[in-house]
């Protein structure tokens, strides 16, 4: 039990690796893994060992350093020409969140400013822990500018938008950690979050760890428990924000902003600066990543479904600005209309 | 896959068994079942291997008929008395769908009209199998009144109101199927229905065997795929209809019920007269079943939250009459305001 309160995601450790929490067994299994591999820790992206916005930028930093480390000739020219390659490699990994190719930005800018290979490695690693710390902080002061505007009382959340995604004291629910400290929140309703489950595995986990009193419900039952009054505010995360406010999250955020709406209830993204892109007008231009079926259709490997049967799995909705009462990022609350 | 398509819900045999599919056993094992216990039967409403709202009517009729014959007594006033045990027994299974309190009324009527307990015996096979006819034809003209309204393109459905759950054709999905037939619906979306995934397991397994095209979906995916504009109806089945036309219905129909608003799309309920309760004024009324934590939380005994996790798992919710575009029964097609 202490053990589970202590809890990470990612980290570069002292001896050049990366050591990462796998997601994807939780809550029943606690698994970490360690690799020097980056094309290990891309396949762990894709496949969701690794998730949340902020921590895959982190772990495509960390994959970034990892595969420069590794590349093998003290040769600049090609050590940068490799790099180039790579990091479209991991750029690869998933297409929605915007902080995978704006932690990659800042990998390259290190690139750029170095002539050897050595000096570049070892300002590579110290980048990849900078972007770790910083995302550490900007979870602080989303919290506590989140802490600051959220009513009074019960708050709902969607899939996962704490440490496990964020680091740090995560966006979503560190805003509710923070507002729960100040004895502003009462209580959390998690969505479980299909089809992967991340509101039921992962953030009823993190909360309990807490010792944040939650409930557990399944999706369908959002409008329900709005209806009955149960429900003060909606706080959830995000992968990529447009420039217009438009705002990428996890399937099914869409649902629940069309339904807090209609029952009056205020919904809040909270998310740091990696995940705003202002090159992308509108919700319209974000790329929506689809998943395999069998996500749908199967658990562990038990198939609810007859076989063949044709999916729709995509990982992501967009939420349309006019439905999002406030965007919370590090540098503060935004209200609409929204212009990034 | 030939024996598939002729799967049933439930059958009163020749030598006065009762034979039910194993419904929660699908899609991956079709097991029937067979009992002379009325108990067995109460236990199979109950557990959910025999579900739907018209086939749990079905089988409290034929749990009445079963207890009848297997009395052990002659003397009719020991009879009726012990019959009237046995119907608050069987109408106890499950508290939500009205039919079942309606079959065991017409139940209760045979058993007031005889002096004898042969004769009652026999007169309750009679109209316990006369139910199931009933519930058969109320089914093959529900479908035929809904496919002259529902608009032409993709129709949306949730949980399973087909042939499993209401015998004949089903009363939702025997709209779609009809509507197909005259080339007006084009295919079929389904949403999985979470916690017991009937969407996904039962309604996919019957359009399947239909030979109508149909994509799966989580539940939380139906307000985007409204959103971009690839549904054209919702038609759901129901468990109780109280006087104002507020219906209760598997949780999650509330939901879908307000994305359809929010979207214009119309919004269909289906369901026979045996699903109208005129004694309830209003949705407040109607007693909403709640389930144990275990369908949220594991999956095949997998634990997919944290020990001891609270949940709120309530089987039904109430969609507003005010939301629901035309209720269509086997009398006819009503439109607001609803005076039942």
């Amino acid at each position: 039990m202490e053990k589970q309160k202590t809890l990470y995601a990612i980290e570069w450790t002292d001896d050049n690796q990366v050591r990462f929490l796998r997601q994807d067994l939780l809550p029943s299994m606690v698994e970490y893994t360690t690799t020097t591999d980056y094309t290990v820790l891309c396949k762990s992206i894709k496949d969701l060992w690794v998730r949340g916005a902020p921590i895959i930028g982190i772990a495509a930093a960390y994959a970034t350093a990892l595969a420069a480390l590794h590349l093998g000739s003290s040769n600049y020219d090609y050590f940068k020409e490799q790099m180039q390659k790579t990091t479209a490699y991991i750029n690869a990994a998933r297409p929605t969140a915007k902080n995978l190719s704006y932690a990659l930005g800042l990998m390259q800018g290190v690139i750029d400013n170095y002539k050897n290979v050595y000096d570049a490695q070892q300002a590579l690693i110290k980048q990849a822990k900078q972007i770790a710390q910083d995302e550490e902080n900007y979870c602080a002061s989303i919290s506590k500018n989140g802490a600051a505007v959220i009513p009074e009382g019960i708050a709902m959340t969607y899939c996962n938008a704490g440490p496990l995604a964020c680091g740090g004291m995560g966006t979503a629910l560190g805003i509710i950690a923070e507002a729960y400290k100040q004895r502003k929140i009462k209580g959390v309703i998690v969505n479980e979050t299909r089809p992967l489950l991340q509101g039921s595995r992962i953030t009823a986990l993190e909360l309990k760890n807490m010792g944040i009193p939650y409930r557990l419900i399944t999706d369908n039952m959002a409008a329900r428990i709005m209806h009955q009054g149960l429900v003060d505010s909606v706080v959830v995360g995000a992968d990529r924000i447009a420039k217009n406010g438009d705002t990428a999250n996890k399937i099914g955020t869409y649902s629940l902003a069309v339904l807090a709406k209609a029952h009056h209830i205020p919904f809040y993204v909270a998310a740091p600066s990696s995940t705003f892109d202002a090159d992308v007008k509108s919700g319209e231009d974000i790329v929506i990543e689809e998943r395999t079926p069998q996500e749908v259709m199967a658990f562990h490997g038990i198939l609810t479904a007859p076989a063949n049967t044709k999916v729709y799995n995509p990982a992501f909705d967009v939420t349309p600005a006019d439905l999002i009462t406030a965007i919370i990022s590090e540098k503060g609350v935004f209200c609409p209309p929204y212009y990034f």
